[in-house]
């Protein structure tokens, strides 16, 4: 079928390796053509044929699928341990609180107590309420706190490293082209599924959305071996890794277009157009299934489904761009103390015991959380309490406006906030800075945590405060020329829903850096048409304000803590040096070369004894350097290993050929002919050329390394580790920390 | 500031070259450097490396305010102009029929007539009803017509001749890196947007859309000059032209991020992600603006609101896909149809009467469209009420079912057809047949036209009666199972309106063959969340149709047609051809090359005379031929020119040096040094390159010509019309039809 295919293992690539996008996508439109060539041959191939044209749509539809359904699985589990922290439904004990009060006719279901549903109190035989029963509660918290946090860092820490945290930089690491084994594996899967339901239920202050695109993309790197199209070429199997990226955004919240546009602009590196199309067919099938299944048992598929509509004024810009300026201050201060923290934690002691962490963070957090009923409640509740309007049906002490509802259909009238609200502003305000401290403790620990989640709530929480106070303003200073137009009718001009909202996409803005992505998943999420403008204006003021604060976001600042090889595609490089200045070998050193024509097998296997370079240019001649080619370390010990397995009469003196066919007749008859593994399309660059087109090409052309020529004749190499220590060298940082071998 | 700026002209480009994106960026960094180092200097500096720093974001909001403005004025323009056709207000001449009869309160408004706005048989003196006022209405609705595509065809062919079509193929082209000098400047801009509001009132069957786009294009092209950064640099300015672009449907529709998304896969090239960002905030004041301006008078954002939000039922996906099928045939007709009708009037003696064919194809069509209703109404009219669903205030007859309303908020029962349904789908086949012809006629005459509309009305039309068989289907035999579930209520569970939205997306996807944007803008257009499922089926069922039944979407067959330099980044190059088989010279030939410190002011002028290339290869002699550099023509015949009247002592003689700072000592002392203008880091590929790697580094990294080498030497030159006849000739198309000196 292709060269590659004669001696086994080559083409594949080692552990902490980069892969080489121009070969890889060589190989599969070599496979293609071969294929296309066979369909004329029989039936047989004709349906291959076919099967290898669907396979990628096949693919990203069984991605899609099971991403839907294993998120469903996520939501129904961890909603049912949730509530198993307050209680059980004694009749059937796989219900969670809500699925037990529906059966229950005759209780008000908005308090979310009905009389099928006991609390532990009630299950160990005392009463609901009261002093007692409130230290039962507290006590039945923490311990499940901990067992599920125990449970799920024990599990972590195994069967399956890798299922912890995020994951999100190192599949942006990935699909930058670097190889992780098992990063995306089926226990990695197992663990992260089952570690992620309970670390969620302990109440930490985590979310499960940034593992959910870990999820769907370790299900699209083994989904994807079915089809060998993508299984066996790293390259192509990207394009699965994003379109499942996509997939996992849009079933964390519920948004297809979101996701796409978050994997396009967040964690994709290579994204052809065709990769857009079939991600938006996955993202959507994902969310349909996910529909299908219904988890949350209600009819509206968006997460935190806004009722409001009502337009907002020009001047609340500036509310708005204020909350963005907050969020990007929260963001930073979370993310530079976050590094901080998983800095030392790298770097002390503390490490070792991942356990033991996972265990007092989760002790605290619920010791802590517990007495504030905007802490213990589900995050994901406090995001949609805070964003909604203050109705009829909404009891909560956030709503105890001083104000009469005489009807569910009249407009709601401005009003004075009550002493409710003043006492949920403290509440609130206390809960800001837990999440925040806590937060900064829990990203990083050593269980699937994700931190979309808790920046919306910090986001929500400031927001909901400055919105109070902005409708508080226009209820009491009414004549202020700025409220007077849209004020004057009595109705409530000003949402504090809203306000949260928008501080909800300031904050995670601030922290993630998204921004196109942002403001659309925040759309799909609330479904608020209107508020596109607020949203990325305060998007807009988060970035900024973040950008100005703090270069980084936080996933880039984790991948530059762990020190992964990411070619940045969004940092531009600013500097003049050139290609000559980066190369390897330094003046004083020579650089090791193979000749095409006049080494023999000793000779190249003492080379790669002395060396460990990845790669070797070949050269016309010791004395005329001379580009021919260039061969991949790998390559060559796999050829010669299967040369002397599989020729006769190779021995250390034999002659390595490796040129084209005009060499051929002249080398004497016991000779090695190398030329199947000889790249004669290297790509070089000049000594003069600047650095900046050299990145440019490693980025856009996905290289591996690239040769240095002066007027043809072979000066150095420059390597992927090598542009990315200059990188960090020009940007002064270290440049030892790229991991890399 | 840099080299470039020594002399002047260099750094710019001819009219119908391409452009060298590297260099662009290349010098922009230098720019950008330059700031950077001098804002230190002063405080006026640094207010200009701060007005820098913000021009690209005051730019696409420049951009962005005059669209919606400009938008805003040929809604309101083409609106009154298309009820002049009709009648007109006499106490207020400037208002269109629905702000006339706003001021009339006695009567209803639905039916558009009132008491205040006569038609012309009124103003004539005559009756508003009967044969006569018929006769005097279709006269002057011919007229008012003619006179309109007139006058549109008269201004585009005396002032503007870029002015006419929609532009989008000429700017995709534009985008990828191609000069065409004044198709974006102010006269063009201008006479588009007087003649689009003067074509979409004469009743051809042709949409504001498209057109839009290129208006957009003109406002980022005009409004870049402000700024030095963006107007003086044709790479940076093209992220301009694609937020502008991305603007540009935006108002068209009302869609600021499907505007984005179409902007990004259907007519960039050059993509970065920070283009992402400004698009989108281009797109997004550009439709807030034009919705300030409201010049539609209703409060609905969207263009074609629906108010249903019924779910569909799972099976209904089988007929969906049908009208995808459906919509893909009827694209595929109309594209083929045109590009046949196009190709005959660009070879033929027709396209010498541009002015007369615009006349011959209006009166034709006012003469047909007027006496059937469907075809004389608004085509934005007629897709509005095919979208919609039949309500209490739906009186035309497609809406005519047994059925009583009783009740506003009750729901709509099923109900059998009466006969002005079947009445009114006879003449929807046969406005579905006129508007098929007239549009392949249509599109490609010398006025501006754009064909989004109607696709959309051809698809709405197909679509309506699909959806009126099924809900029929289902009234009849409410007892098949496919219905038995949700129909079962007595509800009308078939919404024909869904069904006229699903089939317009299906014949828009494909006869643009967009995918996502396609379904983002119809989400955005229509606000109808629940349905991106069914428009996702439909659209990739008429994609794959198109795709089987004609390679091209009507963007590339146009492009093809005029033979534009546009290298697709969508298809892959699916051939084995290395560089050495296309490169240039072929075996018997010889390449024109300087030497770089040996030839003479004559012996270059000698070469330039002699040969017409547009860049030489500079080489380290005769003899050797290891490449050093490449020079372009432009720039040498400047330097020469510019050192001849500069310097003293430059003869026919005087030695020219290329070469960098080692030769310099060693020339003897009146030679020509042109290292200035020497590029030192041409990009070189291999002869054994692989054709594919070739064309993605130049869609990639957006390459001008590469250098072949082989073991260093020079053997050949690859430019981009080498690239691309190639393709063609590779595709078995006329390789010479590409446009390119």
């Amino acid at each position: 079928m292709s060269g590659d295919d004669d001696i086994p293992g080559i083409g594949q690539y080692d552990d902490f390796h980069t892969i080489d996008w121009q070969r890889d996508i060589a190989r599969d439109r070599m496979r293609h053509r071969y294929i296309v060539k066979k369909r004329q041959d029989s039936l047989w191939d004709l349906i291959k044929g076919a099967h290898d044209a669907w396979s990628g749509w096949v693919c990203v539809l069984l991605v899609g699928v099971c991403t839907g359904i294993v998120a469903g699985v996520i939501d129904i589990g961890a909603s049912w341990m949730t509530d198993l922290k307050f209680g059980i439904c004694p009749q059937a004990f796989w219900l969670n609180r809500e699925q037990c009060c529906w059966s229950d006719t005759d209780t008000t279901f908005d308090t979310g107590n009905c009389s099928q549903w006991l609390t532990w109190p009630q299950v160990l035989g005392g009463a609901r309420e009261g002093p007692g029963a409130y230290i039962i509660s507290y006590l039945f918290y923490i311990v499940w706190a901990l067992v599920f946090a125990a449970l799920s860092a024990s599990l972590v820490r195994m069967f399956a490293p890798y299922a912890c945290g995020s994951g999100i930089p190192e599949i942006k690491t990935i699909l930058s082209g670097f190889i992780i084994r098992g990063y995306l594996g089926k226990w990695t899967l197992i663990i992260k599924v089952v570690g992620l339901i309970l670390s969620v239920s302990s109440g930490l202050s985590l979310g499960k959305e940034g593992p959910m695109v870990h999820i769907a993309s370790c299900l699209g790197n083994i989904l994807s071996y079915l089809f060998p199209k993508y299984g066996r070429n790293e390259a192509k199997k990207r394009e699965i890794l994003s379109a499942a990226a996509a997939a996992g955004v849009s079933v964390a919240f519920g948004a297809p277009i979101g996701g796409v546009l978050f994997s396009l602009e967040e964690v994709s590196y290579y994204f052809p157009l065709k990769t857009l199309w079939r991600s938006f067919f996955c993202a959507l099938i994902a969310a349909f299934i996910l529909r299908s299944i219904n988890p949350f048992g209600n009819e509206h598929s968006v997460l935190f489904f806004v009722e409001y509509n009502k337009p907002w004024i020009f001047f609340e810009l500036i509310p708005f761009v204020g909350l963005g300026i907050i969020g990007g201050c929260i963001a930073t201060i979370f993310i530079k103390a976050n590094i901080y923290w998983c800095r030392y934690r790298k770097y002390s002691k503390l490490g070792q015991y991942p356990v033991t962490e996972v265990l007092v963070v989760t002790l605290v957090t619920a010791v802590i959380a517990y007495p504030n009923p905007y802490t213990r409640m589900n995050t994901s509740e406090l995001i949609y309490l805070l964003f909604n309007q203050c109705g009829i049906s909404n009891s909560d002490p956030v709503c105890d406006y001083n104000r009469n509802f005489t009807d569910v259909n009249s407009a709601i009238e401005k009003a004075a906030a009550g002493p409710g609200v003043y006492r949920a502003i403290w509440l609130l305000v206390l809960a800001l800075v837990l999440k925040l401290v806590m937060t900064i403790f829990t990203f990083g620990i050593k269980v699937p945590c994700g931190l979309f989640i808790p920046s919306l709530a910090l986001g929500a929480i400031a927001g909901r405060i400055v919105g109070i106070g902005v409708e508080q303003l226009a209820y009491n200073y009414p004549k202020i020329w700025l409220f007077s137009g849209e004020c004057s009718t009595g109705d409530d001009c000003i949402t504090p829903g809203l306000y949260a909202m928008v501080g909800a996409a300031a904050v995670l803005g601030g922290v993630t850096r998204m921004t196109v992505s942002l403001v659309v998943i925040m759309f799909e999420l609330t479904g608020g048409v209107r508020y596109i403008v607020p949203l990325m204006a305060a998007a807009m003021a988060s970035k900024w304000v973040g950008d100005a604060l703090g270069r980084q976001g936080i996933y880039d600042a984790h991948i530059a803590l762990n020190g992964y090889p990411f070619l940045d595609s969004k940092d531009e490089f600013q500097h003049t040096s050139l290609a000559a200045d980066v190369m390897q070998p330094k003046r004083n050193e020579t650089l090791a070369v193979i000749t095409q024509d006049s080494m023999t097998v000793d000779d190249v296997e003492t080379l790669l004894k002395e060396t460990e370079h990845n790669g070797y240019p070949v050269v016309v001649s010791k004395e005329s350097q001379y580009l021919v080619g260039f061969v991949l370390r790998r390559d060559l010990n796999l050829a010669i290993a299967n040369a002397r397995r599989t020729m006769e009469g190779i021995t250390g003196q034999t002659v390595v050929i490796f040129a084209g066919t005009t060499h051929q007749q002249l080398a004497p008859p016991p000779c090695l002919m190398l030329n199947r593994i000889l790249d004669m399309a290297p790509i070089t660059v000049t000594d003069q050329t600047p650095m900046e087109t050299v990145v440019d090409m490693f980025r856009k052309l996905g290289l591996r390394q690239t040769l240095v020529t002066h007027n043809g004749r072979l000066l150095g190499v420059i390597t992927k580790k090598d542009v990315l220590r200059h990188v960090k060298q020009m940007d002064n940082e270290d440049p030892s920390s790229v991991l890399f071998n």
